[in-house]
Formats: structure tokens, sequence, C-alpha cells
């Protein structure tokens, strides 16, 4: 099926969404903790935290206009400067899909969605327990992306939870162990299986492609 | 296994980037192809592919510093501003992998690794044809990231190839179909399967959790 710019922009509204949504493959799923100023928690699902640096250690994730119902998310970070990053595996993905109701702003999402609350030393940011690899970062900075309106939220990792189990002796991560999901669109979660794993690709080490 | 901002700051070089290049989670696999303007193919692989929003419908991809191996990629959507996004399934992992290689300015990464550039009408950047879900993009800004020298290349789609069979009759997709592999870390490669979908999740349909 072929659609040129045209057919996307005349799209019915919802087809649009959930073709768009989809076209860019398998997207991580991390469920986002943050705390208001007067202590309530929140936690919301984002599928678009992505990999920016690793000395220092930069995370980032697109946000959508403040309109939108992630906002108590993004007040909550702006207030507190901090804010969790927490793997979503196989047992809860029906839990961390809900996060996404539009909540009261005096509503945990963590207690209507039966996920618990835990934290860490004096970082204030709420992490969940249920999850298994999961990261504090302090916000960096806020990049506006202004043909659309959505931001690019950056944050530095300052304490990181990761299983012991999942980590080989090369010092590589296997997901296989951790159950760790994956969604396509905007609600549809795969579970993932280790194919193959390739070295740093050298010039002088080019294998024969079959 | 924990780690706070001083064990990662100190932790060895490549341990790091293995470690933190891994803890987003599944990431999707695509393969970018641009061309230069003496008409040389380039095709590399990206994991941090993200949506930035489906109406216009925009696409950003994390462009690492202008020194590193991805320095074609960017020197070709500058020039002509327009390049493609190609999934990478299955059968076409360790081609993708390899795509990574420092390959000299005069070589296709298209002919290494043994791909097949294919185009559409009047677009001048080369589709990878083994792809089955791909689109071309054309550039409409790059946002630098000036703390740590990388930037967001966003671009809006024009030409948009999915498979028939992979959307359903409620408009979603299944990648299940056409075998989509999704990067842990650097270098490994994961199968997905369909695990559960959801509906938009309203307030008042709030299920139970058991």
């Amino acid at each position: 099926m072929y659609f040129n710019s045209e057919d996307i922009a005349t799209m019915h509204r919802v087809k649009r969404l959930k073709l768009i949504n989809s076209i860019t493959g398998i997207k991580p799923a991390n469920l986002i903790g943050t705390i208001s100023e007067d202590g309530l928690t929140n936690v919301a699902i984002f599928s678009s935290v992505v990999h920016l640096g690793s000395n220092p250690p930069l995370i980032g994730f697109i946000m959508r206009p403040q309109q939108d119902v992630a906002r108590h998310t993004l007040e909550n970070i702006l207030a507190n400067k901090v804010y969790t990053i927490n793997h979503v595996h196989a047992n809860i993905i029906k839990k961390a899909h809900y996060t996404s109701v539009k909540f009261d702003s005096d509503e945990s999402e963590f207690e209507h969605c039966k996920l618990t609350a835990t934290f860490v030393s004096d970082f204030k940011a709420p992490f969940v327990e249920e999850s298994h690899l999961k990261f504090g970062l302090r916000l960096k900075e806020i990049i506006p992306i202004p043909i659309n309106g959505t931001s690019l939220v950056i944050g530095e990792i300052e304490h990181l939870i990761v299983p012991d189990k999942i980590i080989d002796a090369q010092d590589y991560i296997n997901f296989d162990e951790i159950d760790t999901v994956g969604i396509g669109g905007l609600n549809t979660y795969y579970s993932i299986n280790k194919l193959d794993q390739f070295p740093y690709a050298r010039r002088n080490e080019l294998p024969g492609f079959d």
C-alpha cells in the first residue's frame, strides 16, 4: 500500500494517528515516574524514550503539547527537576497501558493502576517497584520543537538499577531474562526474543552475506 | 546492581557505552538511506528514530556529533534535503548491522552489504528494496542539542510504503507479519511477538488489575 503526502494529509484523523504512530517500528515501553510539589505521585507510559549519549549519560523523551494528558508529568518535572524511567515487562503491560487514562490532578496512577511507588535515598521522584530495570534522572534541558509544539526533555542519569542476571561477561545486556516489552503504534505490546548479536563492525572484518 | 552518578562517571568507557546504550529498552531498527550530490548512495543503521507527530507526519532521529561515522548521512541530507527510513527485518539483520562500518566516502554500503537501492518517482533518496515498510522524508529542521553535540533531525513524510497485510480492519498495524526486529544496546537484535492490544484508555472504562 502506497501513500503520498496528499493521501496522508486527507486521511481520516484516527487512521492517520494509528498509522503514523506505528511506522517507526518497535518502540521502547517505559513508565515515567514523577511527584508534584505537594507530594502526589504520578506515573505515565511513554514510547518515545531515546538514548542521547553515554558520557555524560543522557536520555531524552518527547513530550507532546502541554494541553495534552501528559501535562502532569511535565509540571512535576519542572517543579522538582527529577523523574524516573522504568521498563515495562510482560506482567505489567495492562497496568502500564492504563496509566494513559486522563486522571484528575488529585489522583495518582500508581493507586488506580495498582503499581507501587518506591524511593531511592534522598531522590524525590518515585520509581516503579514492579519494574526490573529503572533509572532516576535530573532534568538538564527542555528543547522546544516549534514545528509541532512538542519538546525534547533531556535528563542525566543519577541512579541506575539493573538486575545482575541480565549483564553478561562482556558487559552486554540481555533483555530476554526480564521479559522487557516493546510497543507498536498506540496500544499493541510485543514480547522480544534475542535473535543474534554481532561484534562492533570493522572495515577489515566484513563477513560474507548470503 | 546499583550505580550512582559517580559509578557511571568512573566506569570503564566501553562498559559504560554498552550499559547506557541498553537501558532505554528495545529500540526500533531502521536503515536510513541517502544519496550524495554526485549520486553515491549511502545507507546506515539507526536505533534512535522517534515519532514526533502524525499531523503533519513528522519523524525524528538523533544524529551523533559530526566527526562520527554517520557524517555521510548528515552531509547527504543537508545536500539533498531528502532521506528514507526503512524497517529492518529478521532476514537482513546481519547486512543492516554491517552498514555501521566506517566505509570510505567513495564506497556505498548498499554494495558492500549486499542491499539493493530502489527509487520512487522523482524522489532522490534511495529506499532499501529488501525492507518491507519504508518511507521517504523531506528535511524540515535540524535541532542542535548543545549539551553533548548531538542533533535531532526532523523530517516530514512524503512517501509511505506499508504492506497491505499488516494493516488490520481497525487500521492497526501488526508487525508480526513482517518480522520487524528491535535493537538492544549497540549490537543485539531481537524478534518481536504480539502479546496483547488494549483500547484507548478511558477513565470510565478502567478494567480490574489482577
